[in-house]
């Protein structure tokens, strides 16, 4: 259930109903709309009276979500959800491109390609330190010592870090690196860290499980805000299906799915999706057509040297020829790629 | 097995080779490369040695074509197939837009529709005279008298028509009408009707099964072109999977996956593939920035009134919309939209 | 709808009941129940008024039927279908086991498999003389000479014959020999011909396709059954999913489901399903035991000579091991396997 | 890789070549065979030498694992693993019924449902203390306090409790109590409660994720084994599919081609594969058929008031009338069911 408050409600206003929510034992959620302030309320709201709320000054309105998804979805807020991950903004007329190894191998890789990547214009670099990989005897990453070079490079180069959270054991570690922490497809639905992370102030990058429903990934963000972070980027990355030629089949149809049913941007990730780096680009820019609001793509200097999926890595040189064609494709589902048409 | 012959090979000289291959009972195909002829060669392969061709002195270069399907492959053919359908051309620089209503209802219906569209520059008119539906109570479409209709269309209107072929007793019929045989989904396996429209000329359209791999929708394509007739468009318009927010799974990712294994040309049936309208428009520009050679949308102008498939088609003004923001993209990917850029 | 009669109704009063139903452009379909008769309408019955049936002194009970599918539910006919097969019984206690090679490859391979089955006393023979393949260039069957063979099992060995109709124009062959035409799994929804078979007497065994959901499965049978043919017996084969260890999932969820949606037979193909050999005697006992009414399985007496799915053929003497297996399982799900009992 | 010692080596030859493998930087792991003690090695083994084993005058055999799982291969033990669960065994001639509802709801529904279970002479009782839910709304089970009557259970009436470890971090108390610990599909691929769960001695049920092949499941167990816990039951539980009938895929074929790959013991949860009571029976019937060691299944004796799952379980009554049919299927396959023998 959603309480739209009248314009320029007070503070005063604004508790008062939050306690009457809580007199419920429901939980009120904060949720600021273009022009006014809407209060979610999750809990047992079946046993509220709509009439409660209608009855107070302040209130404007009272909106029932149907879905079962709650503080995600449109219903709850009708606005799309613009990120700022210090700084710089997800979701918005912006595209975020979000590039990088598929892991941390060594220091000099990291710089080597995040050097690279920052002259293009690249904002935020992915590589990743916790590697979950379904045979226990092959590379899981350099662990502590991989966040420790992904700190090096945010210093050093000002990239933001985006890098993925294993397990709650490590999640401190990386909250203290990450500016996004990702929580890959085979955590989707880890929900004792989805709710740790729902306690963080980072932005979260949650990542469409295998077998995961669209349903099933809002429901997974949903623990995410319900715990009060309100601040998760949706990433479609490739289902199981029974077709064997690409590595996953990316579901592009997840774009304008989720863009009517939520108000959190939604990326892609075409370098797991299909898994094969000279199709990345094409799948690329589908995406975006799509309505996409940004990417994650593997970029790697030496593919076939590669700790892990290197298969599916772009070198620099093609990785900067797609950008290249991306910033043709932005202003046609009118976007830009701001530093990208500043520095290329 | 390909053998390439010697530029500019005298006709005696190819029919030698022609029936050196016939002679050891497998079948030649001659398939026009940009420069040099080849011809493909079909059946026991195995059993052919290689020198015998290199020892011609007609004869450049023989290639061993590694891949279960064989003439439709890029080993055998490199170039983009472009097939010319009366004077207009799929697969070259141009992108085909294929539009119309799911099913001829009436005469009215589709001239009104019809004639909208050749007003916005559409010259391949699709819409079902027989239709093949899941349950033996639905409306199986009118059927001869639809196909009268459409011939009327094509008189009348000069637009090129598109329409399916349900089985091998109607297909006669549907030949004489149609510019473009259409075969459905549920039939790309029926191999008695592939290879019916393998003997003849009129270009086909062949679509993607709801379980086929795109190996088998390169091996059913195969069965057509292994009859003789080169002029196959392939379809890519969902797959079947767990998701059930969409009809089905419109599996881009087939684009270019198909691109690099066939000289064919590829488009996109996006109105089928995701089954909801409103985001038919996303998918369409998505399908084309991933590299398809063109579409195939369902346009009605009283969609809620449509005999068949109405909640997926788009009514002439969404559909003018699409093709304003399709003029854009073309050009990002090397492709115009020749008469829609001329009269709009 | 359903209309249920008076006991012992006599024929004018059928025929008085069936007319109404004409005459309201609906059509009538005898279903003969344990005691009573009914008589199915399809059409647009959502024109009818039950109350004009129920007027009528000769009628019992009016039944509106909630599914899709309609003669094939259980709301339709309550009692499980029996089908004779010329004498031999599929859907009663006795469980019916097809056994026989994938395809017919010589008159001597077809009567040296035939006759060891004979002898443990398999009713069943089954063999495709017309096989559709994914590929034009594999072994497509001995055709008219594959059907002139099995004509000679039939008559010399007295085995029933279950053979595959490939297409309309090879159907009226099969139908001359075959005692159960098969409709294979990629042609279940070639809907003219599930028409065509809707037409003969013959029993039909209609496979599920690859991607059918087991609704898709019960409305073909609908197709065939809204022609007049009754005799449909439903044959599970494995449908495609991720899982690449399988040739395909069989799966054996559709028969408890299957028995409580509709009164129609259902066999399981443990060969085709799961695709290796040393594992259908596992899926075969795991079919019956889940309540299916028979079998179809692959055997050969040179499985590694087979020209077509010889990996998943047992030996006659592995099949005999599964036969004795079966014959101790059938009590335990009320079943018996008779004529194997008496020789065996 | 897998050396196999020569009969009865004492103890310092297996130090030695443990102590080589070691040296080289791999691990070695105890496997006791029939009769000759196996030492398998996991780690960087392509660098390893056989011959520098097999001059080894212990040694008696070196085998190479060519699977990508290697502890839990069959290659690497040929004998069926039996678990000894605190005196009770999985994986033996003996069926494994775990039996009990979804969730742990109060003390007395858990007593009231095992005091039912324990008559009919079941040993493994199963109930849900920390519940993994799609939704962060939905029930999320007793915790602390469902582990407590658990205990109480496992004290009382001395049952043997299999219940689920949702985290690492409620690991510690859920090892206390369970004697089986649960890992849940969601968490098949949660590779750090994987490691954390390998060092623990208590049996580990793992259950299939429903998108996992079963490659997937058999490295996930591998994650397990490596950490030194080779108690591990497999539990297939259903994969998701196109099918819209049944809740889950319950995919039997896993059985039998587990049972050829791994000497892991494999049993089979119905209630959530086929997810509909009234085909419990069924499916469960089946999976023994198809060869599995065991059954968990759910049994509520309010069905209708269960707080989750209702939907999919059995009333005790039910589920004495499936014992019943599981004692008669039990010879069949070589098993049975001894307590529920001896009692019923």
């Amino acid at each position: 259930m959603l309480v739209i408050m009248k314009l320029d409600s007070p503070r005063p206003d604004i508790e008062k109903v939050k306690q009457k929510i809580s007199g419920k034992n429901c939980i009120p959620h904060e949720i600021p709309g273009a022009s006014k302030l809407g209060i979610g309320i999750t809990g047992q709201t079946n046993l509220l009276d709509e009439e409660d709320f209608l009855t107070m000054d302040c209130v404007d309105e009272v909106i029932r979500v149907t879905k079962p998804y709650k503080l995600v979805s449109r219903e709850m807020k009708q606005e799309d959800t613009i990120i700022n991950v210090n700084g710089s903004f997800v979701g918005g007329s912006e595209l975020s491109i979000i590039a990088g190894p598929c892991s941390v191998e060594s220091r000099q890789q990291l710089f080597d390609i995040a050097g690279e990547l920052k002259e293009m214009g690249i904002k935020f670099f992915r590589a990743g330190a916790y590697k979950p990989r379904s045979s226990p005897y092959s590379f899981q990453g350099l662990k502590e010592k991989g966040l420790e070079y992904l700190a090096d490079i945010k210093k050093e180069l000002g990239l933001l870090i985006v890098t993925e959270a294993k397990d709650t054991k490590s999640l401190p570690f990386v909250a203290e690196v990450a500016d996004v922490i990702q929580i890959g497809a085979r955590n989707m639905q880890n929900f004792s860290l989805l709710e740790e992370v729902g306690q963080l102030k980072n932005a979260i990058l949650l990542k469409r499980g295998l077998a995961a429903t669209i349903e099933d990934l809002l429901m997974s963000a949903e623990y995410i805000l319900s715990q009060g972070n309100f601040n998760v980027i949706l990433c479609e990355r490739g289902i199981r299906t029974f077709e064997t030629m690409t590595r996953n089949t990316l579901d592009l149809n997840a774009v304008p799915i989720i863009k009517k049913q939520s108000h959190l941007p939604i990326i892609v990730d075409p370098s797991h999706g299909i898994g094969i780096w000279d199709k990345v680009p094409a799948m690329a820019l589908g995406a975006i057509a799509c309505g996409a609001d940004g990417l994650m793509i593997e970029v790697h200097n030496q593919p076939d040297k590669a700790l892990s999926d290197g298969f599916q890595s772009l070198t620099p040189k093609n990785f900067k020829l797609l950008l290249e064609k991306l910033e043709q494709l932005a202003p046609i589902v009118n976007r830009k790629i701001t530093d990208y048409e500043r520095i290329g």
